[in-house]
């Protein structure tokens, strides 16, 4: 049970959390800022947040528990805008979808506060952000990742752990350098085929035509493409040398079909696609409870 | 309204098929083969089909309406096997997802019998195949494709738009060269890639941690990579001129993305996530009704 959530930055993750955490009875109060005043009235009127904090760093005074939700870019500045009230019993955590970046940017940042600071980066996300949107149950059966740094304190890694867990989360934890180099094969490269995939079809000169046959395989294949671009942009910067090394992968894999396809080779082509529906079909989301919401 | 509807193949789609024409009161009777006796008596068993036919050829005796539901690579021997009842009052279509190879197929083989069949492509589909599966609102609020030849009997044409009609399709028209150029980008291009993606991701040696994290984004763009092999053997190698021409406009939208961000290039990185997200967000699946069965 926590006294006090601060949210920094109320958008979908932050705003979710909050739902989360209340719904769980983990906490007492919840204060939230975010850079736009509106957005933090909005988080009001909807119940999301307690008290409109009038800056960054008094959303964590008296707080013992905050979440920075702010997009990774912007991590370092809020570090720095915070780190005065940030004492060894406040449990803070970001919830970026990189993990080097933001854990160099808390190194340099807090110095000898970087105790309090757990790394998070929960599994789930719409392809719809802002308040409005956000969603007490968006975690439940989700995975969350923490990436503890040996400085962690032990005591707030298991309340982060603790505060996950009671909102439905499944809890693993990894190495800053293993997230990266996990998330870049199964979430940003396939972010970076769907959306070269989307050019590709909608600069040709049918590309309209063409869009208007897509099925049900298509509106799926492409969910992902309608993500948003500032934080994909600098997710996709801030893990590029992982994700450079996963396109590699993907075109030689890319290559191998082309190969067969363009050769006639029907044999090699079955072989190809059957270790992979194969592989899928016995794929599995991993979840915490077996009926989750979506 | 057809006396007799006359199956070949009974599996997802043949069976969906049987079942949404007899939903809609279309069809007094349904006869069916398959290659495997097992399967066309479990299609009885379910109440798809009325009648067990020997032959492919016996399936179309007495039949005023005829579907030719067989992968791709089988639909010339069938053709053969079939011509000899196929009369000038017999709708025969096919379901096939490439139409230039089925209708030079048909046109070798049916020759003054051509004006009977109706080239048919309906998107419609699911990851599973088999008859067990069968699904009488599996075209509902679907797009189908008739691809017809000049000489192509007009009155046929109408009554094959009717059928789907009656079962709830969108019934379009194109040449074969059209849709086999249009399916190649926004059908067979996505399959090649996610093909080629979970190949990419589960022969690395970290692959089945890697997978083990994948969320719902992950689910959703390589749900199509689960496709039956054979199926997707035979499309791809049927239409890989214009597969090809697909994976040069994919790899030219690959580059691009790859050179901006190996460049740190954020802005144009932007810019381009932001032309895909755009399009993406602005798309809605064709359907004939608002909310259909998936």
């Amino acid at each position: 049970m926590f006294e006090q959530l601060g949210v920094i930055g109320c958008g979908l993750i932050g705003g979710s959390f909050a739902l989360a955490l209340r719904r769980a009875g983990m906490v007492g109060r919840v204060v939230g800022y975010s850079k736009s005043p509106s957005t933090t009235e909005q988080a009001r009127r909807l119940g999301v947040i307690d008290v409109v904090a009038e800056s960054a760093l008094l959303a964590v005074s008296g707080s013992d528990i905050v979440l920075v939700a702010v997009p990774v870019a912007a991590m370092e500045a809020t570090f720095k805008a915070i780190r005065h009230l940030i004492d060894p019993g406040t449990l803070v955590m970001d919830v970026g979808s990189t993990k080097r970046d933001v854990v160099d940017a808390a190194r340099r940042v807090l110095k000898d506060r970087i105790g309090s600071f757990v790394p998070a980066h929960p599994i789930a996300g719409k392809e719809v952000s802002g308040i409005e949107h956000a969603d007490g149950t968006l975690f439940q059966g989700r995975q969350v990742i923490l990436t503890p740094l040996p400085q962690t304190s032990a005591e707030l890694l298991q309340k982060a752990t603790n505060a996950w867990a009671a909102i439905g989360s499944h809890v693993l934890r990894m190495t800053p350098e293993n997230h990266d180099a996990a998330f870049a094969a199964v979430s940003h490269l396939p972010h970076i085929l769907a959306f070269a995939f989307f050019n590709a079809i909608s600069r040709q000169p049918a590309g309209r035509d063409y869009l208007s046959l897509g099925g049900p395989g298509f509106r799926d294949f492409t969910r992902i493409a309608a993500s948003n671009p500032e934080v994909w942009r600098d997710i996709l910067m801030a893990n590029r040398e992982e994700i450079l090394k996963q396109t590699q992968h993907f075109r030689h894999a890319l290559d191998a079909m082309e190969h067969v396809v363009r050769t006639g080779n029907s044999e090699a082509l079955e072989s190809l696609i059957r270790s992979a529906s194969e592989a899928r079909a016995g794929w599995q989301m991993n979840s915490a409870t077996p009926h989750t919401h979506r």
